[in-house]
């Protein structure tokens, strides 16, 4: 069932155990709002935990001073927060609790609604956005570590306020959370000014064999195993090199074209203004959206720059021939 | 005379020829700051002109569509926005207007006040945070176009709400300018998520001959005339590189080492936490801020890097002592 801000609050407040499952693969959005609406739930004497199936990355750790990691209680209540689905609770979450899941709190429009009550924003950039606001409708004292929680998901995940998700209440949150004490400037050196050595490592070689086609017009960016190797990356650091081939001026269509383990290439296409990226992954038999969408090509890398080039260069002829009609 | 806005806004009313004057190299908050005022001085049925010294980039265009930019009218009031000091106007302006400037709106605590009354507002990321507000005083419309020009003022000079003179006001009134319709999508994308081609050129070649030392806590880039010339790169292009080497992960003290054409090095040091760069530069000749200073070496590129290493490891090494105490 659909719920609101209100009967959210209610449900909160009328539960003493409760339970925060966070989503697998944590990021500053499921474990800043679990982690700040823990801290609230705690200072109006409940018992709570915060669950992550994944370990959690240090770089979060301020978030979880004072708060426990695993229910040694039975919870009348969990809560799945900032989570679309039950499988991205990973195995051991999914298995001790999919059936159990009386709340969920979320912003993805994905939402598979699994929840026996959900509260569902779309709009919100966040769900750390949500859970400020849910605070204040709960008249839950924001701590200044609160505010640094919820400061770190709503900045996550607008990219700083770049993303298109940034909205008008986006920053008047992020104003409030200044004035509640959020350490902003530590958080952004953290997750926005800061490079792994393995992620610059990376970047550097890859940014070094990008090439350009098309007239300027498009930018391919292999990404193969022996630089994995040579710089000691993860996949992981590949997520971010995927806007780099984008950013350069006049390119409509960047690709990263990463080389699999098995010799497949995994072409990350991102395009700009109304190229739609969709249409080139979905001919290749991938897909996504207008601005971002991926596919894999079981072909030699040289034959995989060739097939995505002819399905660009149309998609690109197309959007110039209705520029000019 | 500092004066308040209320009184800003009183001498803009009584004026009706007015020129509004912007700095050179101009930059989005002089150009968006001076534009929007002109623009809601043209709409309260004034004559009114936007003057810069410089060539403005063609991304700017926006800005100063309707506006005129030179003043072919004598004016009444000559003000100048976001002009720190009369020099800043370049040779052209500074010779015409230096000794007639009758208003300065203004956020820089720097400010000369060489102006007849002067709005300063020290705590404003940007002097289109000022205008925002001084529009609101005189009750002046604000339409879309003025929104983005405003948009580009607050964004640009706070690196897109990532530096530390980003307030709650910043982000308040980012807001604002949402709701009134300016073009966020296209301001970021221009202003931070493009790169010119000759940047990324010179990004990929400075990133390729960076130095890492002192245990990874010291990264040291290279830029050289080589290197402009391979890329195609101005000058200007270089400023934007200064940030590179201390976004490494364990970096304390990051420098870019640019040749100058005599074959001398510009050395600009950033750091993190309370190491000094002013300091590190005041022992080489050089000052700056504790975060972000330079200085001139007059010495061959090896042993430019062995001077900054020895000021920048004896800096870093009074830090980690005094840790430890």
């Amino acid at each position: 069932m659909m719920i609101e801000r209100e009967l959210c609050a209610r449900i909160l407040e009328e539960n003493n155990r409760i339970l925060l499952l966070c989503h697998r693969h944590p990021d500053g959005d499921t474990l800043g709002s679990a982690a700040a609406l823990a801290h609230a739930l705690k200072a109006a004497g409940k018992t709570v935990a915060v669950c992550c199936d994944d370990e959690i990355p240090s770089c979060y750790d301020f978030m979880l001073e004072g708060l426990a990691r695993q229910a040694d209680f039975v919870p009348e209540l969990v809560a799945a927060i900032d989570v679309a689905d039950t499988v991205l609770l990973g195995k051991n979450s999914e298995a001790a609790y999919a059936e159990k899941i009386g709340l969920c709190i979320d912003h993805h429009g994905s939402n598979k609604l699994y929840a026996e009550k959900v509260w569902l924003c779309e709009a919100s950039a966040s769900t750390a956005e949500m859970v400020y606001s849910l605070l204040c409708c709960m008249k839950a004292p924001i701590t200044a570590q609160m505010a640094s929680c919820l400061f770190t998901g709503v900045s996550t995940d607008t990219g700083c306020f770049r993303f298109s998700n940034t909205t008008a209440d986006t920053h008047r949150v992020a104003a409030k959370l200044i004035e509640l004490g959020a350490d902003t400037h530590s958080i952004i050196q953290t997750f926005f000014e800061t490079k792994t050595k393995t992620y610059a490592a990376i970047e550097r070689l890859a940014l070094e064999g990008m090439g350009m086609y098309l007239d300027g017009r498009c930018a391919i960016m292999p990404v193969t195993q022996e630089m994995f190797k040579k710089s000691g990356a993860h996949e992981s650091d590949t997520d971010r090199l995927a806007n780099l081939p984008r950013q350069i001026e006049g390119v409509l269509v960047g690709v990263t074209l990463r080389e699999l383990e098995n010799g497949d290439f995994k072409a990350s296409v991102r395009t700009h203004g109304e190229i739609d990226a969709a249409e080139i992954c979905k001919r290749l038999g991938g897909g996504g959206h207008r601005g971002a969408a991926g596919c894999t090509l079981s072909l030699p890398q040289n034959e995989a720059v060739k097939a995505l080039l002819a399905e660009i260069s149309s998609e690109i002829d197309k959007y110039t021939e209705a520029e000019v009609i």
